[in-house]
């Protein structure tokens, strides 16, 4: 038998945009079926593809559940040639919540058959039990004399969640093989995971796994796809690439999975190489989804905005990329001579507004109330908003979108500016430490020398006063990083911390984190790359006190 | 018997200091026995009182657990002559969430038993699925030869979320009488649903209720209070004051609820005068939890930025707040002596500091690169975004935090300026349509003629441009307030919407709506009083298409 897998990458509410894809995905397979191999026997695409995953609250709409079940019914009356198998939500009339988290199996021109998520993730940037009622049991279909029990996503995580579920959906299937649709997103350590998941899987029930991932970036969610089919031995025989769009053929033969001959093997993943992609892949489907042509952001000289630079220019190409570059008294020369050497290595385009005039005539405008107070954050801070407002004034008469460049150390501590340069439509590299945008960096140039070694080697500083350095009022980047990652990913609490840093460093680190809380609470949404990013994914009070 | 429930005013996180503050109102509890008519038999606090709700991913920190599990047992061990009754989370050693939202009965100086809530809130504002495991039981106990069943919060609610729940925790509760702690918050509705609700448990059970409510405003969350004992007919017997922390004495006899002599008769509640208090109590609360000291605000001369400075001048007194003044070449006359005569009126300071000079040079800036390309929204705001920078270097230098004066009606339609108009630190009347604006100024001249008459029947104008008025863009408010609640806080759908309302304006104000999501994804928390509020409550993708 034949499976086709598609890694798909849906629009979030989009139910008639997705739907008219899906179609014409299908109608194209004829064309391919040389190159397949044959006519596909299953046609599988991943959790809620239909309205595209997390569609949060716009599930609560009725017109997205009306619009799921006409495209549902549109779909297997249309394409009766094919049986197929597709997340969608699913009305339920009993009691609990209103909806399930369902597969559809479409089959003969009608909805075959329902089966339902039994496991809802309601943890970190997961909010499912808000919206559904979980399944209660694991169905199966039968596909020319083969049993295939259907998972739904994290029905396939009870071992790697110990403790939190009490059934597993997966504990000795009946069947010949698993099929698992999911929308997983991609998070730094979340491949392992699910490599672990998978020998877990087949360890318990010795049967084959057929896993069909969404693909894409919605709001702050990346999607890495990494579709794939593992036999009955736990072997990965093939896999889709990862962060792309793609189609993925699989053979079942003799109680077993097998890839085609022109499959390209699965390579291991690799971090950098993983979050470049991933970032990349953010950009892109941010701006393409919601329609957006060309960004903007501000060339300062330093690492965080000469990243953005480069993953906006491979992402947009680099003439959708405008640089503005607007020193100020306080900016060095190299500050401008580096900006202008990337830019021109980018090819993007880049302009030049010096902030001077404009910052004179407010410190003036400012000057019979702050008289006689010098110059301190105040000032710095007009600095940075001045910035701000001239890259808003720039989106909006040329209909850019500013990318912002705040790193999450700089988030973390709350060192930027609120409404200067944490402006911005889309947080790049929000989710990454500054010890990692170094990394990203170097990771960059060694693929590409594209990066000026001088912005790469300077010590990183604000420039809003005269010889400022972030040494200056923040921990060296290292050792800031780890606290930051053991508090902010693994709680490890201050008693713990206090093990391994300086107390003192802890306690300012912890300090700033709890008082700055309400910068985050502004800020534009974050691709996520790791386990706990800013964001959806990180709830807490901006009134009280942070437990520590 | 006499019950004394405690209408607590927590601070979320910190435990060891509300467990401190609780410790202080039991010992001061013998100076009160004479008025009380006697030492009390059971002293009640509210929901999660030891760590404050909602404390959101806190609940994660292990040592805010710790901290609770160390506070219960100081408090049994310290008052061993009272029994007490209290909301923590308790530590779940079994399958599934880390914990239960708990009740503990201290009593003889220990932890005589635990009542676990059993439905848990999972929608708008409410995450309790993401944090607890729900409990299997309604637990009782028995006090002086009676037994009261205990009820957590939304286990009393069964009956108004028809078909959400499976099980009703209070159906035919064998005891004789129900003791029900909350932390019910504030919305302008959910006092009649609560009246609703207590009356329907009465019809199944023939069972007194005596509820104790959490009181303050945590982040954007108002809690009103209002506990209150209910007889066995219904009748509410006594009740205590909303908005505010407060004792209640309840006498229990002969198998019902009765009030002490001195109380207060419960008043029916008033929409307007329960707005009013609960922002008050928000801007308190937000400030003195925070540590914040003065406030500062820029005055337009409009109704939205009058209204947020006769709440901050009642809620902070009027010797804390700071009215800036930013007249622009727009700005009319008398806006500037309307403002000037409402700071008069409210006796609280202000300044001016005109924008002009800044303006005029930002705009010679970005000359070069707008040349002929004349005025627009992009100089509009230019001059929103220089106040905000202004009042923004006012916090800095100062330490003033900034009240933003955005409400719900334009924060919808994005008629307002991101970073400019936009900042603040709380959203004072973020939850008030234009409408509702009007109508509480109304009501709060009615009580005393404090906001000038010309600033209540002048034309909402931003004052961006030459003659600009509000209706030039927008529909008239008592026709987008009206769809705005529709689909906001009902979620009628566009088809519905068009029966009602002319389509061409539906359709505009659903596009702007959608388009402006990114605005309010970086607006300041606001205070919630409808049952949707743009916050915790709302959760949309930036990125996709609006269902509508």
């Amino acid at each position: 038998m034949l499976f086709l897998g598609v890694q798909f990458n849906p629009t979030v509410g989009d139910v008639v945009g997705n739907a008219r894809r899906i179609a014409a995905t299908l109608q194209s397979i004829p064309q391919w079926e040389e190159l397949l191999g044959g006519t596909p026997d299953l046609i599988i695409f991943p959790e809620l593809a239909l309205c595209g995953y997390p569609p949060l609250d716009w599930l609560e709409h009725p017109s997205l559940l009306a619009d799921c079940e006409e495209a549902l019914e549109g779909l297997a009356r249309e394409f009766p040639e094919y049986p197929i198998l597709i997340g969608a939500p699913e009305r339920n009339t009993g009691p609990g919540k209103p909806l399930f988290n369902s597969a559809f199996l479409l089959r003969n021109g009608g909805i075959e058959k329902t089966f339902r998520k039994q496991l809802l993730p309601t943890y970190d940037v997961f909010d499912e039990a808000r919206y559904f009622e979980p399944g209660k049991e694991t169905g199966a279909f039968v596909l020319n004399d083969y049993s295939f029990s259907v998972a739904i996503c994290e029905d396939l995580w009870f071992d790697q969640q110990p403790g939190l579920y009490s059934i597993d959906p997966l504990y000795h299937v009946p069947t010949d093989g698993i099929i698992c649709i999911s929308a997983s997103p991609y998070s730094k350590n979340h491949e392992e995971e699910r490599q672990q998941i998978f020998q877990k899987t087949i360890q318990k029930n010795q049967k084959p796994i057929l896993y069909i991932n969404q693909v894409g970036a919605n709001t702050e969610l990346l999607f890495d796809g990494r579709s794939r089919a593992i036999n009955k031995h736990g072997e990965m025989v093939v896999g889709a690439d990862a962060f792309q769009s793609s189609l993925l053929p699989v053979v079942f033969e003799d109680g077993d999975f097998y890839g085609t001959e022109e499959q390209i093997p699965y390579e291991s993943h690799q971090t950098m190489e993983d979050i470049y992609q991933g970032l990349i892949m953010g950009i892109q489907d941010f701006f393409h989804k919601n329609k957006f042509h060309k960004a903007i952001l501000g060339l300062s000289g330093g690492i965080d905005s000469a990243l953005v630079a480069v993953l906006a220019a491979k992402a947009l190409g680099p003439e959708k990329v405008l640089a503005l570059l607007m020193p100020s008294e306080f900016s060095s020369d190299h500050s401008i001579t580096d900006s202008l050497e990337l830019a021109k290595k980018l090819g993007i385009n880049h302009e030049t507004i010096p902030i001077k005039g404009t910052f004179d005539a407010l410190r003036q405008a400012c000057e019979p109330a702050f008289k006689g107070m010098g110059f301190n954050v105040a000032e710095e801070n007009m600095q940075s908003r001045i910035r701000g407002t001239i890259l808003m004034a720039y989106t909006n008469k040329f209909g850019y979108i500013l990318l912002n460049t705040s790193n999450k150390s700089e988030l973390a501590v709350g060192y930027g500016t609120l409404y200067g340069d944490m402006n911005g439509g889309l947080g790049v590299i929000g989710d990454l430490t500054k010890t990692q945008v170094f990394g990203l960096c170097k990771y960059i140039n060694q693929k590409e020398e594209i990066i000026p070694n001088a912005i790469l080697t300077k010590e990183p500083s604000a420039e809003l006063r005269p010889d400022q350095k972030d040494s200056d009022s923040l921990p060296p980047y290292e050792i800031l990083d780890s606290i930051l990652e053991a508090h902010l990913e693994y709680r490890i609490t201050e008693t713990e911390l206090n093990d391994r840093f300086d107390p003192e460093v802890v306690k300012k680190v912890l300090d700033l984190v709890s008082r700055n809380e309400y910068k985050r609470y502004q800020a534009p949404p974050i691709l996520r790359i790791s386990g706990k990013a800013f964001g959806i994914g990180r709830r807490v009070p901006l009134v009280g006190q942070m437990p520590r």
